[in-house]
């Protein structure tokens, strides 16, 4: 059996609503194409605007947070479904609902799609999951801003990105906008930077508009967005 | 073991495109709450403009008919999990996949409310097929038209709705508006209407808008929309 | 990963109730064999006499049509088994019960074998959708004619056998003999020819007595029976 | 939550090959119906001809024990399904294919309705795990025969059938009798009797004709076929 | 449909490795008995000393944290299907394996035992993850410590036990101890808290040595163990 | 597609009770590395000390055989799924419920790592039921003890190992020994007997503290413990 070393692509939902969607799907796939032969690929989508929209509506009928988060999960399930449709036969054509069923699928050797897992933690920390399981040697986390910022960008002109940081320091920028409800998380949640810390999993962080460049960054190291180093 | 007569309700997936898609859904909620008591109820819903944007994106993307109308599925079943969620404890948690899923789902005495089933057949022949294996009295089919018209009312200002009518007349009309493309089925598909002739379902086609009235459609047969008589 | 094309091969359920009904299967299993490693291979098999058996049952025991279209999909899963046991290592050891399910076991690269997957519709409408799902470039079609006559042959002695026609062709004829009753559907229902059509499908009708024949068929398109070309 | 005591039917796979097996099926049904206010029932059903001409198959076909076991199982599951349609909303409506399965569907409080679990075991050895299971007070087994005789009463014509025996005269009986190919197992295979003998399960023997006598064979203790007693 | 208010208790793992816990588990029985007509209950179990056993193996076999959770969340399904079976016809007979599976099989109306559900999280968090899906009024943790202390009880002699504290206050209390190794979380980990919070569930920290006091504890709010109160 | 002749190893529970189990766990994996390129392997593991805790604990709170083995099986279970974490990539990453599922699994070209299948019967039945379905070409049982003696030596000094020995040679020496109850069963129960004894599947016997001899064992035919042949 030839080894391959495992990486993880987390994409944001966002991804989904862009004008251009179906474009970056074919660039996504045009990626893990050339990557499929010297790398084993996981991929988690996040829900985006669709998995706001059911959740606020899920929010006006007066679901509690566990069904708002399980329609977030839903919605990025949907997505999921089309990028591993998209694949075609590089993936796995099933999207899997928990940790211990996403490790079964990736057993059949094939690139594996996934969405949400559970109540109470972001795609982000599904991300994390997958890549400790898999034993990943990167997490790529393809979103809608260049990098980590020193503050949040959408709200601060004046945020400096980061090209490298640790995960403490990372953690220290977080804090202050972290939220509990339901289909809020922020970029990565305390869940998936346990996890990170502790399987010590070397995060990228990138915008999703330089999908293209993914297969240099992985292929040959090459600096893009923001790099965050587990201590 | 106490009988209650069964039903099925089909619910359009652009029910969930309004604007006040979660004040139609409550008045959906309020109607099941008051018929639960003496019929058994299975909720079916389309996928709506969710499904259009993802088969839409799929074809972008060149996936075959198959995949565009799984997709679709995965849509209309979002739609499916958010009725579950907010009928609560009256509702089967969990959406079927198949009409053989459906039927053990069923056999919990709780409302089903439940997706498409596969590709190639619209929602609404998933609604016939439910409505025959639970031998439902009458399958409600709320749209975003008052009812049958004896043309499409989309394309034809003079197009005149018809309270009463024979189900060959229905196919008549329809004939000439069929696509077999995946996301085009229009109102009743020929499946649905194969389904529909062989087990003498009756049918009413109405407007979701008046969902509330369908308390008394019923209880008290009132008369909404069209019915559509079984040969 | 190497491509190779699939091919589809629907065997009618009369196959098991034959005499030499071992002997049949084990030239299916020659032909399987030979095929294997140049192409992918899916098979449908219907229900034959068993289902007939247990529809007449069920009708006597007054079941709705939804139960018995069901119990002729138990039939035909019973010699999907068969057949799957039957190829040993070639063949995904487990029968799937929807499109979805299919799907998911054809991603392990080896032959999949089928029976039914829902009410109201035939195990040529099954070979379609299997068909369409994996982009196969033929549906062979194996039954206990040569090929598609201008009149059912079981009634007609004059009926010619017809070596090439449209699918358009094929529609009229098959008009009149068409029934919507469970286990009565006849060579291809409504189903499986709006799949076809709208995916092109390129269909071959045969006798399954030359099943052998099968082989030179594939792989050096050898003229048996008919094809139905679609437009 | 009532109490009901819990009994176990296991049908002969013979009792679907009579000319007159829907009426057979009909009086079960009505027995079922009869009890199932009082009694949780669970019904195993044998594989019959359909089981011995599928191994037959595939004994021709050269495959192993086990294959041919699992071909007499989804026999036995095709007969269980016919039953399992026949009851109704009396009982669950799928076939589980396993005791822990069984267990699962059981819970449902529904009558539940099973073929074959493993290869093995014959159905007998099904329907002692199953009446262990839930701690049935009865397994009646319905078979070609009026109970058990002295000697195989298809071979000896001065076989004398006992009222009255107990769990070790039974294997002595049996002994000699016992076959270990696939679909040759004979009334009550060693692991049935094993499991009957650890826990204690009182067996009644009977015709499959007489089974209108089991409403009154179970409410009022009437004495019909032959009565196993565990020491 | 009557109405039952929802409890949830999570039972240390530690309670099935005392000498007495059989005699444990029957009065763990004799409190489900008696709340189970005016509740509906979840019940989460731990993985105790056997999940310490197989992580030690684990790690010595150099598996990643991720195999490491799984083998302790298996070691608190052995835990889980004890129970469950120990409660008979009371519990739904088989452990859910997620939130989503857990909520299928509680949707039975029985009571639901669980273990583990993911890597990543103790079964406290499983506890507070089934208590909001529920829509819990009380998560009653039973562990072997009398309640919540101002320090870890274990090191320190002068602990002082607190009857009520805020969720705030027990966040700064834990917060020193807290690792984020397989099988090391303390009493209650970041995700359950997060889940408290967001939810504003109540719980009570208990010592599984008064489980018998459980049934006044709910019936008649009697004081044990600590309250914690989330704002 | 390569053939690779298939073997089962049977490990006892006790294996994973011994002080230095992780080392013996290193071994078995080195083994398994070292036969995989050329050999199919199917691992059975007993359940061990936990399983006659579980059954021991079950016993007191009055469960039925049936759960009892249940438990037993559990237990098993965990020792599966930590020998199939060991192995990594070689094995599929769950634990199959049923020889069903086993096949399935099995198709996937991996190792297949299972615990206990059903109530009735031991692990090594198992053992016997795969070893069949996959027409192994042996069965290797490691245990305890050095290979079958001619009396139990647990009891008795002076027994003497027999280096070769007939199947009904091994059933006589067994005969006395065997337990029905749960948790009991003896080195090869009936059930296992029998499986083996149809399909004359070859048998060796030997202690898991030699595990690492299997590779001589298998690769060069090395005489290890006993072999039982079936006649
Ligand atoms: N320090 C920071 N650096 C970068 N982004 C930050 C920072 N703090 C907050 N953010 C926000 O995180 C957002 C990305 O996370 P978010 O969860 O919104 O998207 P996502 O997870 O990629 O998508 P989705 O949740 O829809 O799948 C950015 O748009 C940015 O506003
Ligand atoms: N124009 C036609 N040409 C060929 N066959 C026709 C035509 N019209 C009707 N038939 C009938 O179609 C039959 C084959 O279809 P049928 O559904 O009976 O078998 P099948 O689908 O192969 O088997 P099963 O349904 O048992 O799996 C032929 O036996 C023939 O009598
Ligand atoms: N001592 C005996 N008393 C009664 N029947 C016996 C005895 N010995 C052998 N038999 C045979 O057992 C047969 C019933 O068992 P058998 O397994 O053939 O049928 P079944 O289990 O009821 O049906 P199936 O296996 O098809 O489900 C009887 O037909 C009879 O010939
Ligand atoms: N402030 C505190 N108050 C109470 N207990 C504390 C505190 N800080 C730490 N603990 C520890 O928490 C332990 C209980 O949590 P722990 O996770 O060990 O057990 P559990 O979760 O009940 O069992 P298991 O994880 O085996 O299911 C106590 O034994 C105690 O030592
Ligand atoms: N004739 C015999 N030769 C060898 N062992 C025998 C014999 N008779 C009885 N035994 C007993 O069989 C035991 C092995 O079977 P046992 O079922 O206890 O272990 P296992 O099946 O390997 O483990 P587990 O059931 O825990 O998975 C030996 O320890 C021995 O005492
Ligand atoms: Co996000
Ligand atoms: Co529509
Ligand atoms: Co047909
Ligand atoms: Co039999
Ligand atoms: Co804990
Ligand atoms: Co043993
Ligand atoms: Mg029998
Ligand atoms: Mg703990």
């Amino acid at each position: 059996m030839e080894f391959r070393p495992s990486i993880v692509i987390k994409i944001s939902g966002k991804f989904f609503d862009e004008n251009d969607a179906s474009a970056n799907i074919s660039f996504l796939r045009q990626v893990v194409s050339s990557l499929a032969g010297s790398y084993r690929i996981g991929i988690v989508s996040g829900g985006g605007g669709n998995a706001r929209k059911y959740i606020k509506l899920g929010r006006e009928l007066k679901l509690n947070e566990s069904y708002l988060d399980l329609l977030g999960i839903w919605a990025s399930r949907l997505n999921a479904n089309l990028i591993a449709f998209a694949l075609g036969d590089l993936a796995y054509p099933a999207v899997p609902d928990s940790l211990e069923d996403f490790v079964e699928k990736w057993s059949s050797g094939k690139v594996v799609v996934t969405g949400g897992f559970q109540p109470g933690q972001s795609t982000a920390a599904v991300a994390a999951l997958v890549a400790e399981a898999i034993s990943a040697s990167k997490l790529v986390v393809a979103t809608n801003v260049d990098g980590v910022y020193d503050k949040d960008p959408r709200d601060h002109a004046d945020a400096v990105m980061l090209k490298e940081l640790t995960l403490s320091r990372l953690r220290e920028i977080l804090e202050s906008s972290q939220s509990v409800k339901a289909g809020t998380y922020e970029l990565l949640d305390p869940m998936s930077m346990k996890i990170i810390q502790r399987s010590k999993i070397q995060v990228i962080v990138m915008n999703y508009k330089n999908i293209s460049a993914l297969t240099s960054l992985i292929k040959e190291n090459k600096a893009i967005g923001s790099i965050v180093i587990p201590e």
